[in-house]
């Protein structure tokens, strides 16, 4: 029995046509652009060309794009090079305030707090969600004082599929002079990004997050912004990132760019049918309705959090096929609990809480077959 | 006219037995190790089988291997782990001393210079090179003293091929109770590489440096280790590098490590015949017979380093697809000047001197064109 994979936010599968046009660099083409031969020229321009592929995606232009290894990587290197912590290590901090919205990924909030822990000069404040899953710009206004130099917001949660008003909170970010991050990897092919519409400062990138390959992520950097390298070594990448770059990885992850623009830009959007569709056989099947969690909010066309009838371990036993993202572990909380902690979900709920996440090749029979099985599982 | 490329120290093509590795990883078994599901059951094995091969490649256990992007992140963490400088950043560092060779690369010498510009507690002191290529163990043993924290050795230097005495180094840090970081990149896939024998307490391997894919890497931690990860994140290898783990990647590197394990076991070295025979051809074609740099030290046997009659730009005009290794930049020196100046080469000397790194594809007829070339352009 092949697994009913629903939960594609937390990665997907390289597409195939990612992984043709990544093909001639492991052989023919696997040499680093820097060398000084006609193949480097080419492969130095696929390098540009993936580029400029990741810079359509994201609504800027290729040079404010830089590789990184994944889109962690990318949120260490925002935060630790817009605080500039690592130039001043060691000397008379500056510190300050740093605001971090409750839903953050540990990437985020754990780089954040390692930095507070270690230098009583910095102090972090999270942002509080409303039960709606949602930031109100008015309360970032109100948290934002004279020390902050920081706002860290990301732009859709991966668990609930909420989309936070990043263009809003970015507008009053860019008003008071302080820099904003975001995370934004949940968006990229599954609705259409602008980050200069956003009016954010980074925004993180991750190519397994859109059917490019693993081990590979990018940071928007935008132009004219003074940042930090972390780490030493030669200068690549704006001399933001050193090391040899990895070809193969950036080359699929360009096309992959070029995929998920094309499939975000189609007007119709199969997956928010399929997802509702899901939503509607389980309240047929169900006689107990499951509630969705932090609706009626603007959510990712394909993603749906549900509370169910009953605790989920009743659910997990019996659908053994079915991939989905649940609670493991509630002390310390893992990030599924956090993110339902954050919307005020008391751990009983969570406990029967879970999300689920369509990706491009779900199909009408598996959503009705996941249906057939959840509802199963609760109602033998 | 295909490249003929004798730069294999820089980066190798991907072995078609690796890819074929990774194959199941990008479709079928796309998904992460942490899920709950049989599959994500059977990729957790496939990560630790990897790790398995990368530990008897190194000499050490799996479970002493932590993967990494790369040997620039590698070197980056074992040096900002073991001096514990993120931990400590802001409070009263502790500072101290610490000593790397002349030969490291950028992302080991550029890192611990930048520990000491920006906090006046750390100095660093380059260990000197003698005109042979090595490092004299005695010169470490005086140069260590009460404030040594840390020394960084290059097992080996890519440009020279000279292979480092390691262990006696190892013997003594480990007799003066001092960490010492080895960049062991380019020993893998060429040489039997143990990591206790050399008694160093980190090693960087870099995946594509012996036919596995780009942007993945590892550094051997020796266990009991006190270390430190560098940055924020999820718990993963070991705590000491967050991020969703890039499977594909860590399986490629793990098929590569299991072929460089058994062509670095075979008696005869294939590498260092065809290497000699280079060296010889060269001799009988060139009326002044080049000199190799360093010899007789001990080397890579794929690699050889030779100062030509005359400027290397003659080489280069004639022999366009003659993939080779040679000063690109004086000013501030790229590390082809870097790694010559360090054996008391003059800039005169530097420009007439080319390195060639041999391959596990490079034939006996390519060897002979290389050498018909390179004779050319001298005596036309």
């Amino acid at each position: 029995m092949p697994l009913l994979y629903l939960d594609y936010n937390r990665t997907t599968p390289t597409a195939p046509s990612v992984l043709e046009a990544m093909q001639p660099y492991w052989g023919t083409y696997f040499m680093l652009p820097e060398q000084q031969h006609w193949h480097a020229t080419a492969i130095d321009e696929a390098v540009t060309e993936a580029r400029e592929s990741l810079g359509a995606l994201a609504g800027c232009e290729g040079f404010e794009i830089v590789f990184t290894s994944g889109g962690t990587e990318s949120n260490q290197l925002a935060i630790a090079g817009l605080l500039g912590t690592q130039h001043n290590a060691g000397r008379p901090q500056r510190g300050g305030h740093i605001l971090v919205s409750a839903l953050e990924c540990d990437s985020v909030l754990d780089t954040v707090q390692r930095l507070a822990r270690q230098d009583p000069s910095w102090t972090v404040e999270q942002i509080p969600i409303a039960g709606n899953g949602l930031i109100d710009p008015q309360t970032v206004e109100q948290m934002i004082c004279g020390e902050t130099r920081l706002v860290c917001v990301q732009a859709a949660n991966p668990i609930l599929g909420t989309i936070q008003p990043v263009a809003a909170i970015g507008e009053l970010c860019a008003h008071r002079g302080v820099h904003l991050h975001c995370d934004a990897t949940q968006l990229f092919g599954k609705i259409p990004v602008n980050v200069k519409q956003m009016k954010v400062d980074t925004a993180s990138i991750s190519s397994h997050k859109f059917y490019g390959p693993k081990g590979v992520g990018a940071l928007y950097v935008r132009r004219g912004l003074a940042m930090e390298g972390i780490h030493g070594g030669d200068a690549g990448e704006m001399g933001l990132r050193p090391g040899s770059p990895n070809v193969t990885g950036i080359v699929g992850m360009g096309a992959a760019a070029q995929l998920a623009e094309r499939f975000s830009l189609t007007a119709e959007d199969p997956l928010e049918e399929l997802r509702d569709q899901f939503i509607a056989r389980l309240e047929q099947a169900m006689p107990d309705p499951p509630a969705v969690i932090a609706a009626p909010s603007e959510t990712l066309p394909n993603t749906v959090a549900i509370e169910m009838p009953d605790e989920i371990d009743l659910l997990k036993r019996s659908a053994r096929d079915l991939v989905m993202n649940s609670a493991t572990c509630f002390d310390p909380p893992d990030y599924f609990v956090r993110s339902l902690r954050a919307i005020g979900m008391t751990d009983r709920q969570i406990r029967r809480s879970v999300s689920f996440s369509l990706g491009w090749t779900t199909s009408n029979e598996q959503i009705e077959r996941a249906a057939e099985w959840i509802a199963a599982a609760y109602y033998r």
